[in-house]
């Protein structure tokens, strides 16, 4: 198993494109899945189109599911940060992908992208692992 | 690792049971996992019964999340389709399934579904891959 | 590869912590993958924190997503059952974490969450399946 670690900078985005750095993490490898993770309570993995609006539209979505005001038990740090902590349970902090012939498998309007609605955690670590698949 | 590829044609239905092509396709591996993807930006997979009415159940709860109205800043094709592009953060395109003895392992009122509610493309894919447990 | 199998009585816990009893089968294996699968329609996995109130706030927000009222088509057993069927859509009933040299690894607040709305069955199994990582 391979492993490798990208540092992500969420700054105040919610999303953050991953793609072009899990492709080339998984390029070099032969046939096998690619785990992709992340270590952080507050944060979850998508697979969706990016650049066309798409991103917007999942993050009042979230906002509809996960009010960000008081009604939260779990409370700390920005209102509503509550909400966060839920978010993984619905967009899971995991996804695992197939590599045919060291490429990432993704459909033509796929991406990869990390969902993180916390602004008070701007610093991400992204974990990858490439489980080779054996002979075929 | 073994791949394989479905041609499903959603027609207007927005759930499909893949169950028993998925596990044709495990039957005659030993031990391991089976990887299942769909290329599309605008479906999911999930693991449910089915059968009792449960698919009428998500079909209104994701009516629910997702409103099909003129919300969405994602705007092409049929209207409401910009909810079709959120629906995989939440329903995600891929899933892991274990295999047992070429067995896949579902629960007794457990099918793999795929989710789709986008009308306008009627022609999905859905990519299969099995990766060797190795020895026990 | 490697299988287990925990039996948990969830009672009237919406919420049962399964870290320790994952991260124990983990151990004594080296790198790898560990797939974790609940063989019920009616309870998912999650990866969240614990312990601060966020599972309370999750199971509000399971309620307003899926409200237990008598607006499902599958319906049997208590009240709103018909919701517990739903939501494996949304909450999936597996989940793949990597494991390093023994180590299930998680980020400092996450922790392992079977997710149960459904109080008419207490008995659930998690399955177990550990996937080695081949050289790396």
């Amino acid at each position: 198993m391979v492993t490798s670690e990208l540092s992500v900078d969420s700054g105040s985005c919610r999303f953050v494109e991953l793609t072009e750095e899990i492709a080339g993490f998984c390029s070099g490898h032969g046939d096998g899945l690619c785990h992709i993770f992340v270590p952080h309570a507050t944060a979850g993995l998508a697979v969706m189109e990016t650049g066309s609006g798409s991103e917007d539209d999942l993050s009042a979505a979230i906002d509809r599911l996960l009010p960000r005001d008081d009604r939260y038990r779990h409370r700390h740090g920005s209102p509503g940060h509550g909400a966060d902590h839920v978010l993984p349970a619905f967009v899971a902090p995991f996804l695992v992908l197939a590599v045919h012939g060291g490429r990432l498998l993704l459909g033509t309007w796929q991406s990869v992208v990390l969902v993180d609605t916390n602004a008070d955690n701007p610093d991400r670590r992204v974990l990858l692992s490439f489980l080779p698949g054996g002979p075929s």
